[in-house]
């Protein structure tokens, strides 16, 4: 039997799907389960997204252009001007996803066995892209005490080799919530400058900045325009992450037209997901506001609600939505497991994500778990009642 | 500025994206182009597909299944067993497109620096695939002589390093048109098991075989379950290139179980394209037939317009929609470039793809153009009279 490759046994397993079979599992039982482990929103897609799919008059569905339509491209540079962020349109490639912007970006810039640099805790699919292409992922901690601030610039340099190709951040965060400062990118700016690397910045969740806090995107940091790649999808702004459409953006020339070659071997983004995601453009400010009042709530709720529980600590998130919480526990992923395999309050559990997936360097964030409130508050509200019961009962 | 990584600098332009600024300008002086040159279709996306996508009834555009819808997935394990290929519906991961399929198998079965060995010429987007993937493509010459039949297999043995890990096929042929036999497919099922090789088919144009000929799958073959792979899309197929819907198959558990953590990487292949993917299951068989036929008088047409005009020689394709044709001319691209740049009849220019960039080997099929007969046949037969005038006035 021919055997399959090194890089494909390196390939880490997702941590948000690793405890499915056990919710399956209790599933089967009968069980409800209020899943706080992974970043679905429940917020309905905008109405004009779907309406311009049902509207659509294709008789061939043909390819799109590789870059995705001109018309999108043109509508996105406006909505990115509209947030203070100059791309034109020829300086963007409307990807399948934020996946496709990320591995197109790591294709581009990274050659086996160059490094990354990532704050720790970060979205672990980071860790995919970067072993299917060959990365070396090489992590900044970042900690829970300091509500996931950016590290200081010192604890980069120490990192920074031959082989740094690049800072990876995400902000706001996924997995920690935080919302970079504008001295925080312009720290990052500072750096990546003075060693001559790239600064890959998803910015997938812009529009989720709470308390009045303004997002401060890479790409309008004046002087490293060579140096910055963001990474974008319309996923989480507008609750379509089943179109799979994204974008990668930068004003450097020679990247952009090597991400390009990626690009036309795929062929093209979808393009049923390409209308959508155009008509999204349409979105009234006023779905933002609500769903961002929305967010905020919910966040508040959950984070109060966990501060309530006797030993739980929790970095209150200034954007995206998801937070990281420490318990009271020495094994999260035991407790996670036992939550779905041996507990219920009314015949009711909670799955949280183990949170050591989302750090690179090994029995780190052991006791942490990520939760995402995606959920509707009354939701949240009783899952917070489960886990308060649960880490009164759970004896790991 | 930081560097670009020596892998994108090394990624192939698409040969059939190369005359694209060409064609632009051509345009830009009001010529019309046939356009020979990409495998679009005309042929209308079935009804159904496109029905099933207008009447979704979906609120919140969610991730899928990261392996694909499950229903999509039963229906089409269904499918393949109508076409005798055994395939259950867990051996089976949903792509966004055969493009993905592709990266996901080069992922999971080669390590940098591992070789490929291809029948040349070949969909030159392996090139892509492979340089994305780290990977060597081996090319073995298949000839125009003998209608680009499979290479002796001992042309294959003679290549085989301790480095090869598969040998990829395109069955029916892109650019080659050429159908293996049962035969064929047979000795390379023999080879691959005494070598303990993968055999990766491309099997995206299975319907497209004509003169009653039958498409032999390599998922047929008893005894290389362990194997093989096969690479499969709806593009073609239901002329859906725009939907990025195809699959990866294999009865080898521990290649689709690491091509699904690449799989969950990038979380799901988009929503509404399986909807059309799925619903176009129930295109009905007549759909085919009146496909089948078009194509097959459009192959006539093209093959016996190109074998009348002097100098041209060209390998009858048996399958998929495309030929290879070699010209009485030193270099094929310029050739093409002229077609574009100088020549017209009528206001009317014809587009081909020269054939070089469909081998690996350099310096190959230089005279060699690949035209698709993608197109009606009043078209057909005008794009041919231009080829034939062109070639009578071209002094390259």
């Amino acid at each position: 039997m021919p055997s399959i490759s090194n890089k494909g046994q390196a390939m880490p397993e997702s941590p948000i799907r690793k405890l499915v079979p056990y919710a399956e599992a209790a599933i089967k039982k009968g069980r409800n389960i209020y899943q706080l482990n992974i970043g679905q929103p429940d917020i309905k897609t905008p109405a004009k997204a779907l309406a311009a799919v049902k509207d659509n008059a294709i008789e061939v569905l043909s390819y799109s252009h590789s870059a995705g339509f001109e018309s999108y491209r043109n509508k996105l540079s406006q909505y990115y001007r509209n947030h203070n962020i100059d791309v034109a349109p020829d300086e963007l490639i409307i990807t399948t996803g934020g996946s496709e912007a990320l591995l197109f970006t790591m294709g581009s810039i990274c050659d086996a066995g160059d490094e990354v640099i990532i704050p720790e805790p970060f979205y672990a699919n980071y860790n995919g892209f970067a072993t299917s292409s060959g990365v070396k992922v090489v992590p900044v901690k970042s900690k829970i005490e300091e509500g996931f601030a950016l590290p200081p610039i010192s604890e980069f340099e120490k990192l920074i080799t031959e082989k740094t190709k690049a800072i990876l951040i995400c902000n706001p965060g996924n997995p920690t919530g935080y919302l970079y400062t504008k001295e925080e990118i312009d720290q990052l700016a500072e750096i990546v400058k003075k060693h001559d690397l790239f600064i890959v910045a998803d910015e997938v969740y812009r529009e989720f900045a709470y308390d009045g806090a303004k997002h401060y995107s890479i790409m309008s940091v004046p002087g490293i325009e060579q140096n910055a790649i963001m990474i974008d999808s319309v996923s989480k702004r507008y609750s379509m992450c089943g179109a799979r459409i994204g974008c990668m953006a930068s004003k450097n020339k020679e990247v952009m037209s090597t991400a390009m070659k990626f690009a036309q071997a795929r062929l093209s983004p979808p393009t049923f997901a390409q209308i959508a995601s155009e008509a999204a453009l349409d979105t009234p400010q006023d779905y933002f506001e609500e769903v961002i009042q929305e967010y905020t709530s919910r966040r508040n709720l959950l984070v109060e609600g966990l501060e309530q529980i006797p030993g739980v600590k929790v970095a209150k998130p200034k954007g995206a939505f998801y937070c990281i919480a420490e318990l009271p526990v020495k094994d999260a992923e035991d407790f996670a497991k036992w939550l779905l395999e041996s507990f219920e309050l009314n015949n009711e559990t909670v799955m949280v994500a183990p949170a050591a997936g989302f750090y690179s360097t090994p029995n780190t964030g052991l006791n942490q778990v990520r939760i995402a409130y995606v959920l509707k508050k009354e939701n949240l509200e009783k899952a917070l009642e489960i886990l308060k019961a649960a880490l009164k009962e759970y004896k790991g």
